[in-house]
């Protein structure tokens, strides 16, 4: 099955005084590319379903860091999904820059239902498991 | 009357390409100094008070920068306000650092009520007018 | 003459808890517009040029918000030249969505040598001129 | 050994759309906390030092997230060190707030030679050594 990918560049703000991207912007390329993922099957990481007000808080996060992008940098994200499970769905991805692994990263989310202010777990919904399988991660 | 101190210091992320803190920054560091004038006096930005769920949107910010902070700098940011109106406040902020003026801003916020979930301005409650009133800028 | 239009959308890590985008992300935005216009004509605002090292520090921004934008909304940045001196550019843009006007904002910024790893402004060379000049603010 | 314990406080555009930290703050509070500790033993990430550019880039970062921190909370970092190679350092971090661990990372970055533009792997000098001896984490 394929990955998705996200096609990105490395803005400005986003470097830091060595002169390259700044580590922590890695996690939000990550994030983005999973919220363009639901967006593209007609999702959103922050929809109202029924009653629920369906949101997926992320429980960890890691990135290994191969080689630095810098600015105006072009790159993709290969997203793809390692693990579902009843609750929670776990991503893994590879940020690539011409022709090469530049960092590799993994995240945790679970499902949960903020609609009462809290945030409770939840079975991850039809609509969004399937499309969830739709992009396995083989390793 | 007195302005109020904020003293912070240049971290890494906030750090460019170009080896000195983001221009965006700035605005980051003004509304930081102006929660911690309001922390200072007891008070909150996000404030539950009565049936009222006070908040300070911003309609207008503006900063002229004259010489960089780089990584590590120590500088504080002078805050003091310029205009107080009925649901608006206007406030002015001077960032110095070993004793020189970095930049000069400026922000106007406007008092609103959130609490029905949208932004209904309201007259500046009394708690709020009478702290600002102690950081008068004299110009 | 036609202004450049940059499109975007506000992704969740530029949001607050206010619900909305951050006001120190449209900041963000202009620049990130800026740097798309000149990387459209052939240019970038960090070019080894001859033996000179063109950069593009800004000297003042400042930004009028009308009305939020929110997770997920599609944006478009109008990017012009309000002024056009000989070493420094003033741009103007508007941040659209929906129809509507958004925000206003404008940065001024100053053409500078980096190569001998200080900021001495110089004119803006003749290739920079030329694409700022299609890019006019009529106002 | 004890600890390097930072204390910091949640501000307002760290916060996302669900009204907590955004989880790649917790990447820069990490960072963020290493910085402060070189800083109280008279070091810096970004140091000159004889003809070196010592400097510290990190080959992966990860964070598990227990429960959010929210606008004005105030936390501690525990910053301790898990493993110290000839040329590389892992960090562990713990993130607590009202008694309570809310967050719990772990870095590990290389010390390299910047001074010719590009990032060459060093032994840790001495001076960092004995600094980051100081803070051993006992797990």
């Amino acid at each position: 099955m394929p990955l998705f990918i996200a096609n990105r560049r490395v803005e400005f703000a986003q470097t830091d005084m060595a002169g390259v991207a700044h580590f922590s912007e890695y996690f939000r390329y990550l994030e983005s590319a999973e919220h363009e993922f639901f967006r593209s099957v007609g999702l959103s990481v922050h929809l109202q379903q029924e009653d629920q007000q369906i949101s997926f808080p992320r429980i960890s996060c890691s990135f290994d860091f191969t080689k630095p992008l810098r600015f105006e940098d072009e790159f993709e994200v290969h997203l793809g999904v390692e693990r579902l499970g009843e609750k929670s769905v776990t991503f893994r991805a590879e940020i690539l820059s011409g022709g090469e692994i530049r960092a590799r990263g993994r995240c945790t989310t679970v499902c949960c239902d903020m609609a009462n202010g809290d945030m409770a777990s939840i079975p991850i919904p039809e609509n969004f498991r399937a499309a969830l399988d739709g992009i396995r991660w083989e390793s």
